[in-house]
């Protein structure tokens, strides 16, 4: 007996799920334990030179009324119609992997309840990542931890772009372009380098580590735009790297704080050592102290690695709906505010002010010194304002 | 209905299990579904004084006999008893999650054979990286790929001396006596810094990657004991650290070489950056690329954590048996030998020699130079001979 399956979306990940499951299907049955059959692909565009061609429709209802197809990889992007499509897979009882960062981080709660309600399972391991195992270390491997915090480098764009200005100094607009030349970054760069697709990812493993629907409107996000040369220069001889930090941690309240914010990585910690368009999350457990996982967080077939990691797991475990879960969220209530962020922070003021502060430096672009102490967000802010700084920014500690 | 479970060893490890069970409990019977009891310890020493203390028992048959008891964590180490009394538990169709490296290594294939055929489950994730969920990641999340190497650093104690070598140039000997006082280091060294230990790490490893059991015997294992700290320093000068790398590889005629041994690693590679006693894997893929893992690869909470996130799924799925095996080797001729191991290899010998490769430096302590092209083994071998090397180190790739 064979398990039948269709691809939603025959874009850059949709039709590496397509290529990889044809590469390596011998592998893939084996670990899946059973034979799986692609049936089919919906596109809205015609693909008549792909030796799949026969696989391609452009009704949804084609694959949603075939009771045959059991399981359903989701590689559209977007929230629409990703949304409704999903939801009625899952409400037919079809399993769905997805990639769809937007999709899980606005409405992950509704479809894990509808996939817990109809027993069947909806993964999402490629929508944090990319290529990196995560979604799964975290909720199984770790599980018996107690986790205090978890923050990484969750967008690749951005990282090639703090990477080129620290190894080749240059300025934030020029990494930008050579990003969008080599295919790095969008015409419209926006969701990345505002950090709106890190705040996407850090929703999400917020929500499975604290058990609780978090919403991108409630979570800080600043991105890299503001960044400049000089101190991505300055921190490098302090002993840190600039890096996009976004962070989840517990407060002592019992509530939780995420952001998306640039920090200054200290070289000791491995974080700063992860350059390029590679990503990297790490977790602090009571027991485990800290892992980290790194890998490619984005691109054609690390995506669809994990959509078929994933496929491979809910056709093995057909009958097993997994835990991997949690609560939709009334209010944001426990979303602590950014006011309460703590931290110690880099700031950069004209040359020749006065500061306290030990760890300072001085050149051409102004003086720039580490707070000694752990600022508030709100205390940082009004010391920066009072002092016309030219640049403010936490310390990952 | 609560599932009752016994922790065989009540030492580091053991110990951690049982503390760590206590501590989150409420967080790993949420995640496991369903009420757990800790019914039994079984150690043959008393402890009198834990609060635990009605637990302990010394005779193994009130465990096996009692068919309450449904999962078995077993934290003895070595090989014997703890074969027979996994082996008896697996029979009796109790799943078993253990961290003891030598037993999956050596047994690995028998045991899972009877996990199967008695609808059990047998975990090892705490065999291997200790924290660092790595068996689960690659045989779950990684399963869609074609995975063409491993390599990483699996002994913390060797990392520990060589960071220390690197960091603070002591010598080899004053290191160890470090990692000595400070507990990273055995009494008796000769498991750590022989290599042993990452040789049986690399076997479990190989056996699941490449789903045939490989023996420590069959590998090529050389540790660390012999690496003089003017080599450390030059390399690190040639912009190389050296540790100590167990890695296998799939070659072209199919076989794979596993092996264990001191080698150059660019200041490139991410990997150079693990210090200190964690531990890293970095997996390559023809989907994903390379992925790392990286954490904590011993200690008794970062260990405990793995056995524990492994006795929560076995609670979780009682039913599911999962596929993570391998078949036993009728011989090891799949196991290709460590003479057709290819790599650039860095030599030093006596000051004042002539070499014709580019990479070069003289110091005080000879002629350093790395081979312009890729030797065999035995080619570099036979070179170091004919040229009275003082040192000769293979160069990750």
């Amino acid at each position: 007996m064979s398990v039948k399956f269709a691809v939603l979306g025959h874009g850059v990940v949709g039709s590496g799920v397509v290529e990889l499951f044809y590469k390596n299907k011998e592998k893939i049955e084996k670990k899946a334990g059973c034979e799986i059959e692609l049936k089919y692909i919906l596109d809205l565009r015609d693909f008549p030179d792909t030796p799949y061609a026969d696989k391609f429709t452009k009704d949804f209802n084609d694959i949603l009324n075939d009771d045959e197809v059991t399981a359903v990889t989701e590689c559209m992007g977007g929230l629409e119609p990703a949304f409704t499509f999903v939801k009625a897979c899952l409400e037919r009882g079809k399993s769905v992997s997805t990639s769809n960062k937007e999709l899980v981080a606005e409405k992950g709660d509704i479809l894990l309840a509808i996939a817990k309600e109809k027993n069947c399972n909806f993964f999402f391991e490629a929508s944090v990542g990319g290529a990196i195992p995560i979604i799964r270390p975290l909720h199984k491997c770790l599980a018996a931890n107690d986790i205090s915090s978890v923050s990484g480098i969750l967008n690749g764009t951005t990282n090639f772009i703090l990477t080129k200005m620290y190894n080749d100094n240059m300025a934030f607009g020029d990494a930008l372009k050579l990003a969008q030349e080599l295919g790095y970054a969008e015409k419209d760069p926006t969701a990345d380098i505002e950090g709106f697709d890190a705040c996407r990812k850090i929703c999400i493993i917020s929500s499975l580590v604290y058990g609780k629907h978090v919403y991108p409107k409630s979570v800080y996000t600043k991105g890299i735009s503001d960044i400049d040369l000089a101190d991505v220069q300055t921190a490098d001889s302090m002993g840190y790297s600039i890096k996009l930090i976004a962070s989840v941690r517990r407060m002592e309240n019992g509530n939780i704080l995420p952001c998306v914010m640039p920090m200054l990585v200290s070289h000791e910690n491995i974080i700063s050592s992860v350059s390029d368009v590679f990503n990297a999350v790490l977790v602090d457990g009571d027991a485990v102290d800290k892992v980290m996982f790194y890998g490619r967080g984005a691109g054609k077939f690390p995506t669809a690695s994990a959509v078929v990691g994933d496929l491979i797991d809910s056709v093995k475990h057909k009958i097993t709906v997994f835990s991997q879960s949690w609560e939709p969220a009334e209010d944001d209530s426990f979303v602590e505010k950014i006011d309460s962020f703590k931290s110690r922070w880099y700031i950069r003021v004209s040359s020749g002010a006065k500061v306290s502060d030990s760890a300072q430096l001085e050149t051409e672009s102004g003086l720039s010194y580490i707070t000694d102490n752990e600022l508030t967000f709100a205390e940082a802010m009004s010391e920066a304002e009072k002092s016309g700084a030219l640049a403010v920014i936490p310390v990952l500690e």
